[in-house]
């Protein structure tokens, strides 16, 4: 997608050097900087320190982490060490553990001298194929949008449909497209007069760092609250559509993403408004049903609220303590939103409802 | 209350300078600097750019600045006109029109040269009534949360009674004690084992600015966490009680209250616990009945969203942007809590439910 005019993707594999380049999100959106990794190291520490960020992106960046490692290890040990090294680095989202999985089940029976080739083509794969869901996310999301701009209306000439959205569940989440703005980008691009609420997402504020840069990128109109303010918006009529991605969904529908995401399900289903996660079939998690007690919540470091960074009058990059010096913090980075609060979900496949049946349904009819 | 082992008040007159001393609340955590003011506008600005906020103590303040005002022309067309300024300097909260009120009815038919000592002898007591008042309001809050403890924890031997609060609603919202923190004030003096979780309250972080501050002052265990992760809290027992102030509360228990606020309501309502706001009676407005389309909710600069302040690592207080530059934002101040999710409102008179009924009864049996 676009930036300052020119095309983008968040990641991608340079040949030349065996590298991967990545944009450093830390800086966004005071300074556009790519980066280049070639090391599992490199790769973990760019995924715990969120330069690379958005579960389906980590997904991506830990393919090619495990791809570096076995570029210097191919043995099964050392496979398996990458493996739970790199699974470490960020415990909630669902997206990792699959694509990490999936290359190892790719490689682990074919010999140590091949595997390094076939990781890296499988990375690509993985890589590929996340532009192609999040291209249906948006394209199953676009519809839905239409249908509730045709409902809401269909009796006046002008106006415009306002959805809010926390986090950052854009293209930089992704590889492209992202998962919860791909339908955003593609209703814009259709023609439909629509507006976003961003939440800024504290405390690491994806929402006015990155989810309003791309908006402003591909020149969507939109909106920064801080986020206590998406229910008195909702309270008011000016929200049509809560627009959410997900770090982890269950097979029952609960929905974990980002710390907060929650309250706003809480708002929306007060002010009877739709609430919908969007998010790659890689997000589900098939194996558990009860968000609330089995999935693991990362607890980040208290710096990230005791600290923050933003541009001076001078343009640089500073860090400003916000509290008193020795103020203790707690920093959990995620929240299960139950299925109850969540009325559907948009996957590459489909929409289905937040249930166990709806979402088998929509998986295994496709998948016959 | 204590800030650095010394007894502070919010305001007092200062009778040799004719002058009101404030503590400077922008500066908090970071500075603790008193300013002298003794003009209306300087009242007015003070009040606009929040050096002195919290409903009660904007009263205040505003009392004193109708008293420097008074000072400068008494007639009633010049305390018309310094009504009028005062009044339009924050709109939500209504004791800062009761005080001035208040003031008005005791001088309007007196002689125009003593309506300045009259006037000032008036703030005054609205300072010390605000200061009993707020005293009342933690008496029947420590009842209440003695009541819980003993509840929850009869068959426990040692536990901690969590409380989240919102905004600041403490001594510095005041005049002395506080609102929703008188009750924990109380309760840590009369050896409560509590613990607070601070929410931050964006965008102008009274919670990690003024609360956590307050509570350090006061030796009061607390943790700031960002406004998103309340709800999180809530869902896994880590929350018994959520107690907030008001700006404002309706003759049928509406609450209003710091932007936020209404997303812990729902929170609370959701996991069960009791949601409380403190107030003195001068926050009841008895004329409206329908908080979320009878009052007015203030928008603020945006500037408050797009920048803040921090303390540098060399010790200055620096303002940085967070956001791209032109980008555009909307800053609501209040937000509104229907009735339905309060579980009950703590005044000085005692603690009755957020409903017409229980709030007549309160008032008017103790009014005989």
């Amino acid at each position: 997608m676009k930036l300052n005019g020119k095309d983008f993707k968040t990641i991608c594999f340079d040949e030349s050097s065996e590298s991967i380049l990545i944009i450093d999100q830390i800086k966004l959106p005071h300074e556009l900087v790519l980066k280049k990794i070639n090391t599992l190291e490199g790769i973990y520490n760019s995924i715990k320190n969120m330069e690379v960020r958005g579960a389906p992106l980590i997904g991506v960046a830990g393919a090619y982490g495990l791809v570096f490692g076995i570029k210097n290890d191919a043995s099964l040990n050392g496979i398996s060490r990458a493996l739970d090294y790199l699974n470490s680095s960020r415990p909630t989202a669902v997206n990792l553990e699959w694509s990490l999985n999936r290359i190892f089940q790719r490689i682990k029976n074919i010999d140590e001298n091949k595997r390094y080739t076939i990781a890296l083509s499988e990375a690509k794969k993985i890589e590929d194929e996340d532009i192609q869901m999040c291209s249906s996310i948006g394209d199953h999301g676009l519809n839905l949008i239409k249908d509730m701009v045709d409902l809401k209306y269909k009796d006046k000439s002008i106006n415009t449909f306002n959805i809010l959205t926390h986090c950052n569940a854009g293209w930089l989440a992704t590889v492209d497209w992202g998962t919860a703005l791909s339908p955003i980008y593609k209703a814009h691009r259709a023609g439909v007069q629509l507006h976003v609420w961003v939440d800024e997402t504290r405390p690491r504020n994806q929402g006015s760092n990155l989810t309003s840069f791309e908006l402003k990128g591909e020149g969507v109109p939109h909106t920064v609250i801080v986020d206590n303010a998406g229910g008195y918006l909702m309270q008011n009529g000016q929200v049509d559509l809560v627009l959410v991605g997900s770090d982890r969904v269950t097979s029952s529908g609960d929905v974990c993403n980002k710390i907060g995401t929650y309250l706003k399900a809480l708002a929306a289903f007060d002010s009877n408004i739709p609430f919908y996660a969007a998010l790659p079939s890689s997000t589900i998690d098939w194996n558990i049903s009860d968000g609330l007690n089995e999935i693991p919540i990362e607890t980040r470091s208290q710096d990230e609220i005791k600290y923050i960074n933003g541009l001076t009058s001078s343009g640089q990059i500073e860090t400003i303590r916000l509290t008193y010096e020795e103020c203790n913090c707690l920093n959990p980075a995620f929240d299960v939103t139950p299925a109850k609060y969540v009325t559907g979900l948009i996957t590459e496949r489909g929409i289905c409802n937040a249930t166990k049946a709806s979402l088998k349904q929509l998986f295994s009819l496709q998948n016959q």
